[in-house]
């Protein structure tokens, strides 16, 4: 029984962020959030013995840590979509359409993961970067390998993240360095990655597998609908593909399927892939039909704005605005590669961006996103989005406990927040999102468990 | 004389990155580049002491330096504009209208400067902070206090870093407390200033004072008549203004100047204030007119993608095609704090990303900006608007040695930067652009004085 005493900042809704100056967390066993209480200031310590008190723990099983001077906890970071083996070509490519930047760069990088050494090198240092980023959670698309895919899931768990991972399907419209064989063995591969999964983390209490359909163009019908029967054969797994991404990957989606008129999501429906568990990336051009579509299916989405303003061909803006009126599930995607950075603070920073730009392209109808909306985007959103709203995203009695502790003060040792005596709490929020990096991210928990800090001491928390 | 052997990447044009995979650059006496020669891999030992015998210095006052692995040298970068005094509030107010963020979050806080104590100590954190990005020259806005601005100019000579520091002039339109007492004070105290920075570096080394009228919101025409005087007594003197930066900005100038029917280029120059040592912030809003006139009275312009897009309550992308088409001088500044960030990387990819959204709203006539582009606007680019293209700004025989040692690997010690072994000189430098921090700027020269760095004895260039 472990227990923290400081400030806590976290989302209760899109636009409700909650600062509790001071409070006393207390974490139970397997990593579970047992108590949350509010303290007040004038008298701290009195209402915090009270609160142990209450604790169902005899008093010498607690250690109550307090956080430091500028520190405050806050929910792990959620990256709802990115690409593992694509962590050491982000940012190359920029300006490229789609798919030149696929064929030209992507899939050459990608087959690299035949070879099982590199895969461990690479993914090693992919899983502990998103890591010391804060990102607690993460939905990874792998390579087309399932071999590769598998040593991915171990190194997650390994890790101590909790993440989905998915082999990519690919079964045409790509390069033959770099293909399924067959749909015949896109299936069997994935099905073999889903028993890894199931036999390393058989209870789920971190990782899970994410059927990865790459986008339409790369599969052929009967690996659409295989992935359709292994999404029935298997409820509790989670779908993920591009969706609506670029005008260039639209257009030859579309003539690929056009017996779907140009309609991403009746196709998607149609191959049964779509549903509450489905995470579509992208999702820059929606017309009302398919917000109604992906709305009622109860699909979420990962919007991914540092690829949508550099990959592409253009400048694409999602309409998260209308997502979150419509209250359709949304949260944010590094997309790191095609995303130039791993950082969720980065992404919260370039969602702000793009959605002023969406105000400006919509004439003031789409209204920017503030910082407590990409700050829920990036936690309970996120969570909301992977369907882990009620174990993580925020910090409430019987959720896991993904937190992270952050330091603002330290500029002259390399951190860029530069807070002052007078700031409020409030300041010294925006500060961090603004001007953070994961320098400020001191101490990374998931599931109670501290992965990335000075007081790591094989799973304690805040000891 | 001290020599440095390896890698080194410049640029010559905009459109221009010359990336010579091994070159010995010899530094002279003052810091002056006195050779720059390449070298052919297949004989690099037989061509490097050829090099070395030919320059004009004894063998044995020759220290010959190699950079390491994954290293390369870059000129410094120029940060053509930002706010020293807002260094402690960068990010903050986003969203708000540049004339509501004025009044609320910066005014209040540039007040604070009134105290000497306060300004060395953010102004210290100020131009160390800008170093260790490798801000090798900066062109400062201070408060309007003349104290503190000295104290600026003081730190930036002893810190060693190249800058303009300019007190800002502002008579009018400003809270009782953080405004000029008239428009006679307000010109004595701004030739105090110039006093002050001839007298602490009488050969105008390194730092130079700049004519900061704010803007003419905030100047009222006895001011921006007594400036004019000043500029014409002091010919080598730059002069800094904010220019065409938001609607707002310029309905409101528009109101108070109605003579010049909406043109700031005509207001500005009618005062004087406009020729080649003239730094327009902004120029996001640019007419035929004004782009011609700018052009003609050879301003440039510091173009400040972060807070376009973030600060001023909208979404503004700056005609940077055009003004390199018409080969108006532009580069890139920070506008650290109304810039969330003070780092010229975040600068360049978000000048990346501006220009892609002015590709989509110029319906593709304005061409998003490359990799070779951005960095131009934050070397040469910037050197050609502070009128230091002679001195600075590439690596050339006869200019001065500002420079960057780029390291990009270390991935498991913090950098972000993931290079690979096959990746060639090209792919690693587009990997330091787009994933890079101030983590990959290993050591920092002005001067040939290094400023930041492990090589450090005290002014020696890679000893």
């Amino acid at each position: 029984m472990l227990s923290g005493v400081g400030p806590i900042i976290h989302s209760s809704s899109p636009s409700t962020l909650e600062i509790i100056p001071s409070a006393l967390l207390a974490i139970g066993p397997q990593g579970k959030i047992n108590t949350l209480v509010k303290l007040e200031d004038d008298s701290l310590q009195d209402q915090l013995d009270q609160a142990l008190n209450r604790l169902p723990f005899p008093p010498e099983q607690i250690t109550v840590t307090h956080l430091g001077p500028g520190q405050f906890l806050i929910p792990g970071f959620v990256d709802t979509h990115n690409h593992a083996p694509q962590y050491a070509q982000r940012g190359l490519g920029q300006g490229m359409h789609i798919l030149d930047w696929l064929s030209k760069i992507t899939f050459p990088n990608e087959a690299k993961f035949s070879d099982p050494v590199y895969a461990r090198k690479i993914y090693t240092a992919c899983v502990e970067g998103f890591l010391r980023q804060g990102i607690t959670t993460a939905s990874y698309y792998g390579s087309v390998h399932a071999e590769a895919t598998k040593i991915l899931a171990d190194i997650c768990l390994e890790k101590g993240q909790r993440a989905y991972v998915g082999k990519c399907n690919m079964t045409r419209n790509s390069p033959d360095f770099y293909v399924d064989k067959s749909a015949g063995d896109s299936l069997r591969e994935t099905r073999e990655c889903i028993s890894h999964v199931k036999s390393i983390d058989p209870a789920e209490r971190l990782v899970n597998y994410v059927i990865t359909p790459r986008f339409a163009i790369s599969c052929d019908e009967e690996t659409l609908r295989g992935l359709e029967d292994i999404a029935r054969e298997n409820e509790d797994l989670a779908v993920q593909t591009h969706f609506n991404e670029a005008r260039q990957e639209m257009e030859e989606t579309q003539r690929l399927f056009p017996q779907f008129a140009g309609s991403e999501a009746d196709l998607y429906e149609d191959f049964g892939l779509l549903g509450k568990r489905t995470i579509l990336a992208h999702c820059c051009f929606m017309d009302g039909h398919e917000l109604e579509k992906i709305k009622k299916l109860d699909c979420g989405v990962a919007h991914c704005p540092i690829s949508n303003m550099t990959v592409g061909g253009g400048f694409m803006a999602a309409p998260v605005r209308e997502f979150l009126n419509r209250k359709i599930k949304v949260g944010l995607g590094t997309d790191s590669g095609g995303g130039f950075s791993s950082s969720m603070l980065d992404s919260m920073r370039q969602a702000m961006i793009a959605s002023h730009a969406r105000e400006v392209l919509s004439e003031g109808k789409d209204k920017g996103l503030s910082i407590p909306e990409v700050f829920y985007l990036a936690t309970l959103g996120g969570a909301t989005v992977c369907c882990l709203e009620d174990k993580i995203g925020s910090f409430e009695a019987g959720k896991e406990f993904d937190g992270l502790v952050i330091g603002t003060q330290g500029h002259d040792q390399g951190i860029m927040t530069m807070v002052e005596e007078e700031d409020t709490m409030e300041t010294v929020f925006e500060k961090f999102i603004m001007t953070g990096d994961d320098r400020n991210v001191i101490e990374v928990y998931v599931q109670g468990r501290c992965v990335k800090g000075q007081r790591d001491d094989g799973g304690h928390l805040m000891k």
